[in-house]
């Protein structure tokens, strides 16, 4: 491609084979929402500066893509509104907005773009789609469990069921930090060199923690129990001294116990060494890993004061935020997308029958076939039955002088060859039959 | 609401109703476009500037966002991007860098959001939803009806009946301005003042007319023509000598002939003081109107040339676009939204009926129900009923100490107020039943 063509850096252009896919992966999802009774919002592309910058510190607004003030402001090279980064800063100025219209709690799901000025990379891009179901106003472990129960059922619905979803608990991490005696300053650092230990060798994340200040005979039994073979049953040992720790184990346990009549046992896993990085969390977290370790599919968790925080009321919130680009780069290809844009294609053997054939071509669409008439200029059937075949069309619906004089439509199969006289007054029944077999 | 919460200047939020219908609606669309074989297209939000600017002229400049440069270029208040303005100009661009991938003839429809800075107003958006419908590389004039007759189609198929399609070609009016020797400098503008006859008093565009530069009694003959009761009738007659005029008028009948199949006669009809302002169309050109006046419900026609001048390949095309915002203004909010959110509310009476309740509500879901649980703090079935019915719910599905010990599931139905005691072990078939009547 001619790179002066290419679509900006990081972002894509979906022709027809992705916009179908897409298309109905998301209306897959709005289903499945819906079943929860979560219901739809959709928020402008951009919002004001100060609503959306120093939200997410420093880092975050340097991925803001800004927009110019315009007319004679647009000289000072000041901007007055950003391209939203998140789903979350628009849902807290909803909340904040509209309060008592909406209904308590507000479960929302909300499926668009957000844009990015990230370096772009491999499934890594500028524009991509965002896909976040949230609650707000609940407190309740319900609310929680609906949320991954929800991205559980959705993946599912989409197709998938090689995934795993990891849970834990903000209290499970404290509780930890707590029995192993890391002082409250290096707590959020150790935290995150634990996250890694997926990915680094234990030594490496060793190392890390040790870095950071923390006693290495510490750190390496803290990295021996995250890594032992029966870690799981060691932490619960180990966390009874912490009413943190045992707080968080309620959590998990609570919302294993909600899963089990839905999500099969294979499929949800208490994961105690999983962090899940964004440092707002404040109760159940769990993040949704596809099994072959492509890395994360989305995930979530409860973080009570982040809409306050963003901007919005001070409610109770939680939620979970599909990576739904990943999720489409795991589902096949459709077959829909490879049947081909119509099923009856009119060929147009002619101005004089150019009505004729247009007419065709409607009474096909009303018996519920997609359908087209010939738009080149070749006058020639064996040029108009090559791009019918092209078109993927599994019909050809051809009208001439031959069946001007005998009154009929020749109804060609384009994949067995063969060839049917129809009464022109009976077409319209004779299609619809041909309809039924279009959908199977 | 507080002026700080609102979305930015001349956008929207969409709340759950909202959403709802104009996802409906784009789904209809998207389907009477399929119906056709056109496919979809989606391209970003933002274009590189130097696609985006200078097409349309400076005027239409103005209008466009444009977006910072990011990281150690933002201080020079230079932009590199801007959000698309409108669907033809990336149209251009897709034509131009995928070329052979694409099918000849390339009918695409686009569906999404453009951004354009211009006054917000009573139903003007600085963000609003454009649709397009557009054939590139076919000059048969069968494209152009399959254009206006899918907008008419989506337009039913929406559930608007009450519109007209005016028909016009710019052949017709080059020949009544040749056949009315208007001077060739002037056309354009006389053009432009004759459009304005369904708004303003033949005097005013008389004077108008006038005051570009023609003689009075030229004007007042033209003006006298368009606005003749006979006016189709004498235009036919008066463009006989003219060679565009009747080709003009040609293509008029032709489209005409070919719309009849499908198209109630009184819903199309030839316009020739039709003009539609935009002077890059080259044939054909229609308007939708709603009967009763309420303005353009979009239009389009032939453009011969403007892929090429807006940056593609030199490709005939031809297209229409959907005022799909003003059709929404027109269309009924619909029952379904209306309808509550979920279908059954299950009350949860006491932590210790958590995972039966959640677990009822998987099943109510499985059952093919939209369900929830409450999520709330109160344990009082009287609170928790008053939200199932706030909640629009049909049914609630109880389970507590009662239900435990009978080994049943209470199923209220929230409209009657009758109560069903249901086994436990014959929930899920009973649900499905109920699901067959929610659906209804």
């Amino acid at each position: 491609m001619p790179t002066q063509f290419d679509p900006p850096s990081g972002t894509r252009d979906f022709l027809a084979a992705d916009c179908d896919k897409r298309e109905r992966a998301f209306a897959v999802l709005r289903s499945v929402f819906a079943g929860y009774g979560f219901e739809p919002l959709q928020t402008p592309a951009f919002e004001r500066v100060d609503v959306l910058l120093g939200k997410y510190g420093e880092e975050a607004d340097k991925l803001v893509f800004k927009i110019l003030r315009r007319g004679e402001h647009e000289a000072s090279g000041e901007a007055d509104l950003a391209l939203r980064y998140d789903m979350t800063v628009p849902l807290a100025r909803v909340a904040a907005a509209y309060g008592s219209q909406l209904p308590t709690p507000y479960k929302r799901y909300a499926i668009g773009p957000v844009w990015r000025a990230d370096r772009p990379g491999r499934g890594r891009y500028r524009e991509f789609t965002q896909c976040d179901l949230d609650t707000l106003g609940a407190t309740s472990p319900l609310a929680d469990a609906e949320a991954f129960c929800a991205q559980h059922d959705a993946m599912v619905a989409l197709g998938l069921t090689d995934f795993t979803i990891n849970l834990n608990s903000r209290q499970v991490l404290s509780g930890l930090l707590e029995v192993f005696a890391v002082p409250a300053e290096l707590g959020a650092g150790v935290l995150i060199s634990l996250d890694k230990l997926d990915n680094l060798d234990p030594g490496v994340v060793i190392d890390e923690i040790t870095g950071r200040g923390l006693d290495k005979s510490v750190a390496a039994s803290l990295v021996g129990v995250m890594t032992a073979p029966d870690a799981v049953e060691r932490i619960r040992v180990l966390l009874k001294p912490s009413d943190a720790g045992m707080a968080g184990l309620e959590q998990v346990d609570t919302l294993l116990g909600l899963a089990r009549a839905q999500i099969p046992a294979e499929r949800i896993v208490f994961a105690p060494r999983m962090v899940r990085g964004l440092s707002y969390y404040t109760g159940p977290i769990w993040e949704v890993t596809a099994r072959g370790g492509t890395g994360s599919l989305g995930g979530g968790g409860r973080y009570d004061h982040l809409i306050e925080q963003l901007g919005g009321p001070d409610v109770p919130a939680t939620g979970t935020s599909l990576g739904i680009e990943r999720v489409l780069m795991l589902l096949p290809d459709d077959a829909a997308g490879r049947r081909g844009r119509i099923d009856a294609a009119v060929p147009v053997l002619g101005g004089e029958f150019a009505e004729r054939s247009f007419a065709l071509a409607a009474a096909a669409r009303a018996a519920g076939l997609r359908a087209s008439v010939y738009l080149g200029s070749s006058g020639k059937l064996g040029r108009q039955l090559r791009w019918a075949s092209d078109s993927g069309a599994r019909w050809c619906l051809i009208y001439g002088a031959a069946e001007r004089d005998a009154g009929t439509v020749t109804v060609r199969d384009m994949v067995g060859g063969e060839q049917e006289s129809v009464p022109a007054d009976q077409i319209t029944g004779y299609l619809a039959g041909k309809a039924g077999v279009a959908d199977a």
